[in-house]
């Protein structure tokens, strides 16, 4: 037995109590790091959706929506949710796209904050935030200002008074660096401004400490480390003390204080109720509740020592396996969310070639390789063998066959 | 066997046809007169959903984008409802709530008109469509009239170069009302106006003829008789001839020309993929896509007339049981919809008892016992039990019962 194998060993008996891995259905064949992008199914998943289509859709029909309190998912599941990125409940609720969720922040941020002129966003936002931030503006005459997260803090400070809002990621897409969402948060609060923060690489893998760190809005998907299923519908979290400014543009009929009382004239629901608009998808809601319970009994300061062993002991792999690629993650514990961005100019072949060998990641414009590590269904032996594959095809130059150069419809 | 049974006998033999009763799982103890509210699950369906889960989720994993073309999804869905509601492909995409593309179109529409200060809609439209119509108004410095249909296309023409969007409802949720979709087109064209039609109720039972009729938009629910499941996603229609020009504020990624390019800058795709903003629900939307096969081979021609059949026979039945309430629903069959709307003061309580006789419909602010008729799955004999019970519920005051008085947390 190798070194490398006996650290793996040790590791995975170590960190043990948070393996869920047998909750998790993944093929035999494959080390899946790209639960960043859709995370795996687990059994309670499945099995729940079965549910959700045979017994209460097909059974009991319309009136699953009080039989299986179909009207209270969003806010239910928004707690569960709340509950992982350090949010008390009230606060998160299931709704819509993690994009349109976005355009209801912004709009609203900004309508809290009249006669302020900017919103300061990241160039190296996932492009949806830059997209909808700009529509959002425009609705609004407001200007956008991007600006690297690293530089954000000085930025606030000049703009002062003129910033109305400054939403970030918490966790770059690509590179997969950690931010300081109280550090940034306290930034845009000097200045008067509002913070908003996209969750959708931290949520399931990180303490994201909402509450804790004073965000004001925060938004994210259910799909990724929360593997909720492809498309599962988005989060919005808005601090308390914000709820009764939330004035949202997407007054939908489930956001009314009244629903079923028909009225005319919108009033919104006192409660984060007021973020919902129409009806969602209950079997992808749902779905995603049922995932949840992976979570169940585990702190999210466990989960986080157990993604961080995952990607440092990964990185120790590749070290030792003689992989010198420039990283585009930081190596501090501090800066690195729960991924290992590799640069190689030919990433997207290497991605193909580790996919053939059933090391499944994936590439990000214009040369990362992209692997996530999501703490609950990976082990340190898969850490192992994935840096073992990385090795092998950078070794051999697998990455030169035609058939891995050919892109997909989907990258 | 009495007249009218022999009757519904003839009938369901006349169109035996249409009648694709077997397709759907539908309890044995049931009557259901709610697949206009969510319709009922077909074996398609079901065996599609699990599909979805295991096989492309669970084994696919993220591979799935392109093996399963998930991203197609959205486009190859809504061709298949554009087929059933008059549109040639290319001109639908399934996407988000009816809320949400409702608010698409109204800020795209006005946008294709500057100038014009107005948007006219229904009072008695389904209230999202008031909310969100004023919501989107308000972002663009826009007013909002609410004229009754019956009387918008005399307002139409006195607001003349002043209208920019009449947004009007195919069938009327209450009453079950069909409008003119081509006359209200028509004369909104013909001051320069555009015009927008909500089809959640008729897609499905009516051949809506979107690019016969001239609209210019359309938005409309999976989830009712087109029985794609609880909250399955929403399509949104925009004519061929408006596609280059429509300027949707929700910019997401997926609307984008190049998406994988991750742009900073958003460049909106030629085609009818403009309109999508995130990921999809896709469980929930490739139930949808099954769901669907149960229209194949059936021209809506036919399903339309044996949905009049249908809704033409229970009005036979009740005036033969002498129910003689106050009808809320045209009884010419060119005004009518899918549905039987009856007035009763107590109509809570009458919808209750029906349901506890396995004879689901719904109720409706103020007053309104709400009966639709998914011709797909519902047969003459049916119609002629459900016209049986609501006699007996009426004959025996059973309306009156304190436990049908409780309102439900849905109602």
């Amino acid at each position: 037995m190798s070194d490398l194998t006996e650290r793996a060993r040790q590791l995975d008996a170590t960190h043990a109590h948070t393996d869920r891995r047998s909750q998790f259905r993944i093929p035999e064949d494959v080390i899946y790091l790209d639960g960043n992008s859709l995370g795996a199914l687990s059994t309670a998943a499945a099995e729940t959706a079965a549910d959700v289509v045979s017994r209460q859709w097909g059974g009991q029909l319309i009136r699953a929506w009080n039989e299986s309190d179909w009207w209270g998912a969003p806010e239910r599941v928004g707690d569960t949710i709340g509950a992982l990125v350090g949010a008390a409940p009230g606060q998160v609720v299931v709704t819509d796209s993690t994009s349109v969720n976005l355009f209801k922040v912004v709009v609203a941020a900004s309508r809290m904050r009249p006669g302020r002129s900017t919103v300061l966003t990241d160039p190296d936002s996932f492009p949806t935030d830059l997209y909808i931030t700009r529509s959002a503006a425009d609705l609004l005459g407001l200007t956008v200002e991007l600006v690297p997260v690293a530089e954000a803090a000085g930025r606030i400070a000049e703009l002062g008074s003129s910033l109305a809002l400054a939403s970030y990621s918490h966790v770059d897409y690509r590179t997969g660096e950690l931010w300081d969402l109280e550090a940034l948060t306290r930034a845009a609060h000097d200045v008067g401004a509002l913070a908003c923060w996209d969750l959708c690489h931290s949520a399931g893998v990180v303490p994201v400490g909402l509450d804790d760190g004073g965000a004001d809005f925060a938004i994210g998907c259910g799909y990724k480390y929360l593997s909720g299923g492809p498309g599962a519908p988005s989060f919005v979290y808005v601090a308390q003390r914000h709820l009764a400014d939330f004035d949202s543009p997407l007054t939908g009929w489930q956001g009314h204080a009244s629903p079923f009382a028909m009225s005319r004239d919108y009033e919104p629901a006192a409660s984060i109720t007021r973020a919902r608009v129409g009806t969602a998808p209950l079997i992808s809601l749902l779905t995603l509740e049922a995932a949840l319970t992976a979570f169940d009994g585990l702190d999210l300061q466990e989960v986080r020592r157990r993604s961080l062993s995952l990607t440092g002991f990964f990185l120790e792999c590749l070290g030792a396996l003689g992989v010198d690629l420039p990283l585009a993650t930081p190596r501090e514990d501090e800066h690195r969310g729960s991924q290992v961005s590799l640069r190689h100019p030919e990433a997207y072949a290497v991605v193909q070639a580790l996919i053939a060998r059933g090391v499944i990641g994936d590439f990000r414009e214009p040369d990362i390789v992209r692997l996530g590590f999501a703490p609950l269904y990976l082990s340190h032996a898969d850490a192992l063998a994935a840096a073992e594959h990385v090795a092998a095809v950078l070794r051999d130059k697998e990455y030169e066959r035609p058939e891995f150069r050919t892109r997909a419809a989907v990258t």
